[in-house]
């Protein structure tokens, strides 16, 4: 499904050799950090500077320029002025090096004159096939193959060492701030790679190279906008298909944040909510802060397998905590089974005053007797009724004479319940925690952060599962395109692609609208068809209800006469005749073009939920039936199609349909159509499907 | 406005002399610990073991009982099983101890069996006058004073230092983590309370106590529930009074956790929204967590002063940690005003590519040039457009070289800028992080948390100030008591208590109601009144838009004889006859009697919003304009009354006037009646006022 990895990329990130044009010999230098760190953390490839003012550098015998390499350096890194960078690329012989990291600022963030020099070192490494990061970018590190290819400050005030995450930063200053942040949190990387100003390598491109790499398990990134929504696209399913969770940071979340990203980024940063939507549907998992960010990564990279499911057990020694646990959990969507009765029974015999009902309550009891912790766990585990596991320990963390009760707990029920991660909150000494973490389980002091970083893994790879979204067969939509589309166009544009449209007629007079209502039989609606009338109700253009020939016509004549007089420069097209709607819940589905992803399909209810509310949700084109159902269980007014207010429950699986089926027509006619808004898409009571009533339709060149 | 502080407490916190009656040579004991910590940490009053089957503890003289002390101790810690501890206090003298801290489980907790001897241990204490804390707590710590009144192991695994935060849990392990939390956050307390069972001695006593500490400047509390809501609003307006800010957890926000509460805690937890309301009321910071409750107490400590309002400077060496900072704050309802021009332009001449709007990016610039730091943000906040100022370091926080530049930073801003107060975003060392804070500067490692923090603090003094609600006159009211109220009556009631009723009138047969529309003018509605007919639109009961004697005699006759035919068993009282309503905004407003706190007033948008959103907003009646406002406000539907949707805006000061009409009415007539629905609440637009349209009242006893 997904493609073999870019070949060229490892050429840059696993390189046979390296040469640094514009190496120095001073200290701190951007020149000189490159030198100093490959050879102070031992990699094992060539190191070549670059220096025509020099014979050696570091000790090292220095060339004049890319033209005197031989064969086995594959990377350049350019630490010269943005001026000289072309330049000194220029000098690479074809089918020498395979790629260049260029460090320097000085290119397109700085304006038209900087975007030149940078359009000029694109051409020069397209002509030779060289792969380009950055510039205006902090470099890379092949954590395991001791690459550092960087001239951050971060690893000279303490080494990450080499584990599962790869991380992927597009900011400079996050991507430091994240690699002391892993080095705190006791965190293992494969690969950290700051993207810069991205004038050919962009963080999708790492992203899929690192879901091919083996040394990477999990994807850590941070993005302040994409220019190429399809190849960011293709990286979040190369990450799911081999099984890779990727935990993103974008910023722009709201206006104040947008604005700033903006006015940071010179790149056109799109719709956040597409954003949002894209990552839903991908299985990413976007975090809010970098805290959030850490946690999650911090959890994917330690456990093994995130939670199967979201059935939680909360085990403490405080009733209390537990109760805020509990809190936690209801509010990040986790269940809280009971155990089993026998459990519940046998911790009451141990502890008469324990709480034996989920949150469990083993009471400070657990701090003084050892083994009373793994017996009560390892029985109301032991039915396989829970699908993870947090327990709070309170102070005892910190106490040393406890710590072999915790750790042969730690160990035994990792040992006995494998399925079942475990989460641990205390104050453990940092060693300690290490140890706990090793054995394959999570420590937060704050327990609230470890229900809610399991909440946001539960189920994780399940879900990548159920979202799949790829190739559905796009609808059939072999008319030929008109012009422009009126409303009874539209829904018949629609109805082919299988949307389920109210049956409607343009009748362009009295006798065609009465043969149209006789063929519908039963009460009918009018309403004037004309590109230039927007609010037909307020020139007198709707009628309802009509019901019978004579009234037909009356309501006819009304029509006419009141747009006529109205609206007289108005051209009008007919009458659209409808059957009257039956009951249901009003809802709203639309297509609009983002242009970094294509088209994006919305959903929401009528009335004050879109217009006051703005309580809609979002999916790219195309899905399939269960991300619909997704996107309508995200609504905050989802009980309304339930059947609150002593309604009936709606037909939630036809909308969904629909809503499926709208994304296909909008992707498989996205060059011709910018536009689509059904509104009322009536949700009928369940086993009675839904009905669109109305519809606008703008073709892609009326969008312009 | 405030009592003065309860004396007998004093003695409880400050004692003159501690007997300790269970002491015990046996390292771990519970009755050992308490003479180990005093001793150990340099208490200064007297230290009395007492057990009779000993003449010396831990190398002091030990007495055999509470009868054996003469005159100069005040505080007696009882670490004897249940059964003893009552015979134990009866042995003190009258005029003797004036408190006494309960360590041992086994009372309430328990059952009934427990729960009599709890009440046998309060008899005995009751009529010594000796004050009770506890039973099935952890003690308490007078920090400052040395008196560790605890058998917490928290202190043995390292002492929190004094100062100015006053602790306060009813749980003794939430209170033995916030203990070992504090320590890991370099704060400092001034007392650390646990009030277990709280049979005598509350959380709202220990939080009205340290109100009136001089050495208690910031209140954490964490609560489980409150059996005395009039103590616990005493309390948070003592503290208040005293300008000293609370911090709250509280359990049970969410329907499980409320569940896990109600089994932990046998007390009576009342409703999770009421706390809510009362917090928001009474100015005291909710925290959701445990990290967040620390955050809190952390910048409030640290800060002289929180931020006088809510203008944010963000000040970043990285313009995307810059924007992601702006999310957080637009979440947090931070304002970001640009710097002033001037500011902007040396900010760019010193560096160009720097960007000099907020949130301001001074780029890594910064790090290579020392005052570069100080002097822009001297600039920034040279005309007073800031009230704090978070500033993001990213990785540089972590280099040593760079620490004198940061420090002269931070010294240098707080002595300019006293006013705005500084939260700096980096990793730190702890060593160095002390330092900054010791300037009075907030240390956070994510700038997400730093935002959110300065958000919740942001003008809590202003706040406390403007929801002040107490003492207004009460409505006159002095209509004699009906035993029931119908529509009519009801609305009768709540015109005499101010508030905007529509006019109405009972009519009792045809004549009447032809006579009561003659008097309104205009058309009219009409309505049958029958206790026994709820929906009254179901049976024909209801006839709207009436104009004309002969129009409203067909109507009478119609409601009356589809009522009987629907209802031949109803009591009818008549029809109520009223103007049609104007067009407005339906809300809802209500009072319920919470069992802890007492009337509480509810205010919602009618509609979905109530029933399906549940978007509604509580406080605790009485209340002013202002706070009547803030419900209003805090509603999501808020825009409707704005004018959403192209209508005109509501008269939101009326409907604020009429909550607060309710509030007082509800509290003034909170022993007659139990429930107050009004609905639809009509907010007519700006200028014109609001409506209340129907309301139903129960009477107190009714409610039974």
């Amino acid at each position: 499904m997904t493609q073999p990895p870019d070949s060229s990329l490892s050429r840059l990130f696993d390189p046979r050799g390296i040469a640094i044009v514009g190496a120095s010999a001073t200290p701190g230098k951007i020149g000189a950090m490159p030198v100093t760190l490959l050879r102070q953390h031992g990699y094992e490839g060539r190191i070549v500077p670059v220096n025509p003012r020099a014979d050696a550098i570091q000790g090292l015998p220095a060339l004049p320029g890319l033209d005197a390499l031989d064969g086995d350096v594959d990377l350049a890194i350019l630490a010269v002025p943005a001026a000289q960078a072309a330049q000194a690329l220029e000098r690479a012989r074809p089918g020498g090096i395979g790629a260049a990291v260029v460090f320097t600022s000085g290119f397109s963030e700085t304006g038209p004159a900087g975007a030149a020099q940078q359009e000029r070192l694109c051409a020069v490494a397209r002509e030779r096939g060289i792969r380009l990061l950055g510039p205006n970018c902090l470099g890379f590190m092949n954590v395991r193959r001791k690459v550092y290819a960087t001239f951050s400050p971060a690893p000279a005030n303490g080494i990450v060492p080499p584990g599962g995450i790869g991380m992927v930063s597009q900011s400079g200053a996050f991507g430091a701030y994240a690699y002391s942040m892993a080095r705190e949190r006791g965190l293992g990387l494969s690969h950290w790679i700051s993207t810069g100003n991205e004038a050919d390598i962009d963080v999708a491109d790492c992203i899929e190279w690192l879901a091919h790499d083996a040394d990477t398990r999990v994807i850590m990134t941070y993005m302040e906008g994409c220019r190429d929504g399809a190849r960011l696209r293709r990286a979040l399913a190369a990450a799911r298909a081999a099984g890779k969770p990727v935990v993103v940071t974008k910023i722009g979340r709201t206006q104040a944040g947008a604005q700033a990203a903006a006015s940071h980024t010179a790149a056109l940063a799109g719709d956040d909510a597409v954003y949002d939507a894209l990552f839903r549907q991908y299985g990413a998992l976007r975090a809010r802060t970098i805290e959030e960010f850490f946690n999650l990564g911090y959890a994917l990279d330690t456990w093994k397998r995130p939670p199967a499911g979201r059935r939680l057990g909360i085990f403490t020694i405080s009733g209390g905590v537990g109760a805020l646990m509990a809190d936690e959990a209801q509010d990040a969507g986790l269940a809280l089974p009971e155990p089993a009765g026998a459990a519940q029974a046998r911790l009451l015999e141990r502890v008469p005053f324990a709480s034996a009902r989920n949150p469990v309550d083993v009471t400070g009891q657990a701090v003084s007797e050892p083994g009373l912790l793994l017996a009560t766990a390892d029985d109301i585990l032991a039915d396989g009724r829970y699908d993870a596991l947090a327990v709070f320990l309170a102070a005892a963390g910190s106490s040393e004479a406890l710590w072999p009760t915790f750790e042969a707990f730690a160990r035994d029920m990792q040992a006995r319940h494998p399925g079942v991660p475990l989460a641990i909150s205390a104050l453990f000494p940092p060693a300690r925690r290490r140890e706990l973490e090793r054995l394959g389980c999570l420590v937060f002091p704050d327990p609230s952060a470890a229900i809610r970083t399991i909440g946001a893994v539960a189920g994780l790879a399940d879900e990548a599962g159920s979202a799949s979204c790829a190739d559905m067969p796009a609808p059939a939509g072999n008319a030929p395109l008109l012009p422009a589309y009126n409303e009874v166009q539209a829904m018949e544009l629609l109805r082919q692609a299988g949307l389920p449209a109210t049956p409607c007629t343009l009748a362009v007079d009295e006798d065609a609208a009465v043969r149209a209502a006789a063929a519908l039989g039963g009460a009918v609606a009018m309403k004037v068809v004309s590109p230039d009338i927007v609010h037909k109700s307020d020139v007198g253009g709707v009628k309802l209800n009509i019901v019978g020939e004579e009234a037909l016509r009356a309501a006819y004549a009304g029509i006419m006469g009141s747009v006529r007089r109205h609206c007289p420069e108005a051209q009008i097209d007919g009458v659209l005749v409808a059957p009257m709607a039956p009951k249901g819940v009003e809802c709203i589905a639309g297509v609009h073009c983002d242009p970094v992803f294509g088209p994006v399909v919305m959903f929401g209810l009528g009335g004050v939920f879109v217009e006051v509310l703005k309580d809609v949700s979002f999916r790219l084109a195309p899905f399939g039936r269960d991300v619909a159902l997704e996107m309508i269980r995200e609504i905050k007014g989802h009980a309304l199609l339930q059947g609150a207010r002593g309604a009936l429950p709606c037909d939630i699986g036809a909308l969904a349909d629909a809503l499926a089926a709208l994304s296909r027509f909008a992707h498989a006619r996205r060059a011709d159509f910018s536009s689509v808004e059904i509104n009322p898409l009536l949700a009928l009571p369940e086993g009675q499907g839904a009905l669109a009533l109305d519809a606008v339709v703008l073709r892609a060149d009326a969008a312009a």
